[in-house]
Order: structure tokens, then sequence, then C-alpha cells
């Protein structure tokens, strides 16, 4: 078993706990956290406008998981009212820059996918 | 507005089509559908059994959605029985390279992100 075949015996793997920690930093609101994270440091609701439409309760989630796994870092102060910010770790900041080479591909490539989806719906449609 | 701010301003806004071809991309099954077919070409049932745990429905939905916005091609030959063969074009093979990148990454660091659990359950848990 070379190297390439390891790999996706291990992503194909349901019981690999890299499945989840995949899927929290490309589920929908894993992408926008990270995204919005690689602009600074945030406080919880300054987060929560940036991340437009996502819930109180999602965008606790969706950080509880990232803080979790160590892509993000919760810096809560000792002060009245409590100051708790959020800032994307070394390894955070690594797979940020994975994710935006995706998703810069994705929007570059935009114009393509549209002609795709007009050819298909004119077949299909 | 620089490049940078802008591609934030696209990915955060949820009218932009970009949106949902990344989700179709990311998502749990479009991973496994796009890492499944840089292995070659699949017919139907090839990929759900490569695929484990994917119902017929959401294969099919899977397959639907990627072949629209052009990441796979499917090659339906007029034979009897029919047979239908799924591919990716070369978008989906340069998309399926950058999401490769990103969960060989995310491979490569689970003793970090394990470890990162065991330290934040020790204190939440």
């Amino acid at each position: 078993m070379d190297a390439h075949q390891q790999l996706l015996a291990d992503v194909f793997d349901r019981a690999c706990p890299s499945r989840d920690a995949l899927e929290h930093v490309t589920g929908r609101w894993g992408i926008l956290a990270m995204m919005a994270l690689t602009e600074g440091t945030f406080r919880f609701n300054a987060l929560r406008r940036r991340v437009d439409g996502i819930s109180e309760k999602m965008l606790s989630q969706t950080l509880q998981a990232l803080e979790r796994d160590g892509f993000v870092h919760r810096e809560a102060q000792p002060v009245i009212p409590p100051k708790v910010e959020y800032s994307l770790t070394p390894l955070g900041e690594q797979t940020a820059e994975k994710l935006f080479a995706l998703v810069r591909f994705v929007e570059e490539r935009l114009p393509e996918i549209m002609s795709a989806r007009r050819a298909y719906d004119e077949v299909k449609g």
C-alpha cells in the first residue's frame, strides 16, 4: 500500500478521527468562521456579525468544535464584564491557507462552473 | 478593495453561486465522491461500493450536483444493458488536488489534533 492508497483508506474510514476534524473545517459555518478569523482576533459578537446569518448557538458550537480540535484559540480575560477573544492557532492558520486555496480556486473558476450549469440545464431542464 | 478583501466578500455572500459549488465539493459525500473519482472512472454501483455508507439516493444527488457544476463527467453508452460511467473533468481534477492538499494536511496533523482534544477534554470534561 503506497502513501496515496493509505491516505484514501483513512479518508474513507468513517471511524477515523480525521474525518470529523475535516468536517469541522469544511462545514458550512466552519469554513466561514475559519475565513473570518484569518482577518484577526474577534470577540464573540463581532465574529457573529462577520459571519452573517449564523445563529448564536451555531457559532458557539462551531467555535467549540474548532477550539477542541486545536484550530482556534479561545482567550478569556478575567475582567468585568468578561472579555473572550477568538483567534486562529498556528495549526488553524495553516489549515485556513489550504481552505483558502480551495475557495480561491472555486471562485476563479466560477465562470466555467456557471457555463457548465447552463449547458446541463439546457439538456436536462 | 484588494483581491483578498474581494474574495472574502464573495465567500461571505450567501447569494454568490460559488457558495453552493464549494458546498458540493466540501460536503460529506461530495469530498468522498471526488476523492474516489481521482482513482479513475467508475460505474454507479462500483462507486457506491467505494464510497462506503452512501445511499443510492445520496450518491445520485451528489453526482448530479457535481456533474451540473462541471466537476464530474457522466458518460452514458447506448448499449443494452445501459452502461453509465463517471469520471472527473479537468476542472474536477484540479479541484480534487486542492481538496487533497487540505485532506492530506489534516491527516498529517492528526496527532496534534488528537492531543488538542485530550487537553480540551481534561479542562472542560
